[in-house]
């Protein structure tokens, strides 16, 4: 193998493919990236065996070359010291040619390194995944779905299902749930499928979680290929691989309430700050809990209490304050992080009774759903 | 003790004094932060007890109203907690008031925080210093001084005296030595000192880390004033106290070698890279060590070698090689920092061979020099 290419186009590909390598792998050949050169250009592969990543660099874009392919071939490259070497070389092309026993030479200017390969041989083989069920679905509106949602994923291995974030197509609709017990983020879509039955999948909120850092904020259509046990991602010059996660998704529908016996709507960065604020004294010792109580003329009242280090009370005026009086107790983290996910300036929360899962929602958009569960103080 | 205070201005002179508190402390009121207002302003302390900061809030500034102090007096407030505090409060103004038992109350906005204080009597008292010894010396050039001596201080306790930078001043010149004994740096600079016998001090370079990060980058002038063992440092409305290092600072005079074997001039830039790029693969294993050999034809060869995971060389064009032919290894790491510290375009190095140390300077300044112990390996 023997090819000269733009060295800021391979970085850039190198950088998305080592989304997907970790050192921390049993299997050695996972430390690599795989660099295959053929005529159509350059594919670079890295993986760690829950995500995959391939992304190609074509020989020529816009009638510009930035691979020149002397020789096709293909290497795997210790993906540390392959990323480290290719960011810090002179020029702007660099050379790659691999020898016997996979010596490979990476030659910049008069910079010139010698690099012990691996047989891409041994390099683990894709999924080969059937393009049936395909969903379409602009680039930006995946990114915002994965944040409105993922956070809420269980970070415990108790229930490995949980850490999983939940995809439902349903009638041109896409529902993503997470839950990890205390809290559920929803967030619904419309979007163009090719599915005719209900398809739900449940995948990792890690692959998500790399998934939404590689794909640009734009509305570059991305096809999602699922498959029994793997879920692909096509981007232009771009593919991304997971594994799904198996087991029954709880029915989570039946936790949302449908009543209400006590609605506020209020201004969100307002609220938000003041319970921030209140959290500050909270975080040690009561595991960051704050209180929430209605009080006369639609005012709420945040506060804290943590004795050996003092305590802090905010009045935040609400909009509205309608039905029962209140005193709740929760985790001002959960509802930062659904205030945070919400995105609106006014929302509208829906509690039924201290004991109970109260709802956060945005007043301006209803494709949007936080539910929290309180904790026991009162 | 009541006061109002402009939130900006005292969120400045927290993080000022916080840089001496730490929460690993024994004494458990230097976790804290002294508050003290009176008719002049307010003054804040933070120590941990090698480094003591306070910093001042004049009550008028500019014609401006800072602080309005409506009753004197003093506190201990928790550091991380205040800080926070303050950080995150709703308006542009904070009144602060002590109530009885040290009960604190922080309001601003609608947000009241009530912290539990401690008495500001049990808070140790900051070294008096006679102002006899003065050095007075610009910012900025202090903290060039500081840069470019205070990385090559020691790590390792095992001789505490080589954790400081020597600091002496003889004949309105101030010289800055820092020796980890694999490395020296030395800085010369011309100083307006009332000292009539030469006089040096060995500062922790924790201190000098420290009194960087808080003095601008302007030609404010700075007070230095020593005493037996304390060096106070003084600017506009701050001090800054640290301990002096006791014991005797090794004479490194006898260490610098007057003669040269070998000298070399390069592109201080380009040297750095090559060197950096060589480095790459021999973080690991070989401790970082790379070979220097010169070539016919005035040119500098890089290398290094790390069997398990590969080589690299790469020629750099001198301007200069005069004197015997040389090849020496040496700390990768060593080298960059020196070439980092020295600033110049083009530099040059004296080696008087393999095993000796050689010493690199700016070929424009002659009052800045770096010397470094090779590694043995040829």
């Amino acid at each position: 193998m023997k090819f000269i290419i733009q060295r800021d186009r391979l970085i850039q590909s190198v950088n998305e493919v080592m989304k997907a390598v970790t050192s921390r792998t049993t299997i050695p050949i996972l430390t690599g990236i795989k660099l295959t050169a053929d005529s159509e250009g350059l594919t670079l592969t890295g993986s760690d065996s829950d995500i995959s990543i391939q992304s190609f660099i074509p020989v020529e874009e816009d009638e510009h070359e930035i691979v020149e392919v002397k020789e096709s071939g293909a290497i795997v490259l210790n993906a540390r010291f392959f990323g480290e070497i290719i960011k810090k070389l002179p020029m702007e092309t660099v050379e790659i040619e691999v020898h016997n026993n996979f010596q490979t030479t990476i030659r910049s200017g008069k910079a010139e390194f010698n690099l012990n390969g691996l047989d891409a041989e041994e390099y683990p083989h894709l999924p080969l995944i059937e393009e049936e069920n395909i969903i379409k679905i602009p680039a930006d509106l995946l990114k915002s779905l994965i944040r409105q949602t993922v956070f809420a994923v269980s970070t415990s291995e108790t229930r490995p299902i949980l850490t999983g974030v939940k995809l439902e197509v349903q009638n041109e609709e896409l529902t993503c749930i997470a839950t990890d017990s205390h809290r559920l983020a929803m967030r619904k879509a419309p979007i163009e499928s090719k599915l005719t039955d209900p398809t739900s999948v449940v995948i990792p909120g890690k692959s998500l979680n790399e998934l939404s850092k590689i794909l640009d904020d734009n509305n570059e259509i991305i096809e999602m290929v699922i498959t029994e046990n793997q879920v692909l991602f096509k981007a232009k010059n771009l593919l991304f691989f997971s594994r799904l996660l198996e087991g029954n998704y709880p029915d989570t529908s039946r936790l949302i309430p449908s009543e209400s016996k006590t609605d506020v709507i209020v201004h969100a960065k307002e609220f938000l700050k003041a319970i921030d604020r209140a959290s500050l004294l909270a975080r040690e010792g009561r595991n960051n809990v704050v209180k929430l109580s209605t009080l006369p003329g639609g005012v709420i009242e945040v506060s804290s209490n943590t004795p050996e280090i003092g305590k802090v009370v905010e009045e935040v005026q609400a909009e509205l304050i309608e039905g029962d009086e209140l005193k709740i107790s929760f985790s001002a983290k959960f509802v930062m992080d659904a205030l945070k996910a919400l995105e609106g300036t006014d929302i509208k929360i829906n509690f039924t009774g201290a004991m109970r899962p109260f709802v956060i929602r945005s007043i301006h958009d209803d494709t949007m759903l936080q539910l929290i569960l309180p904790v026991r103080t009162y």
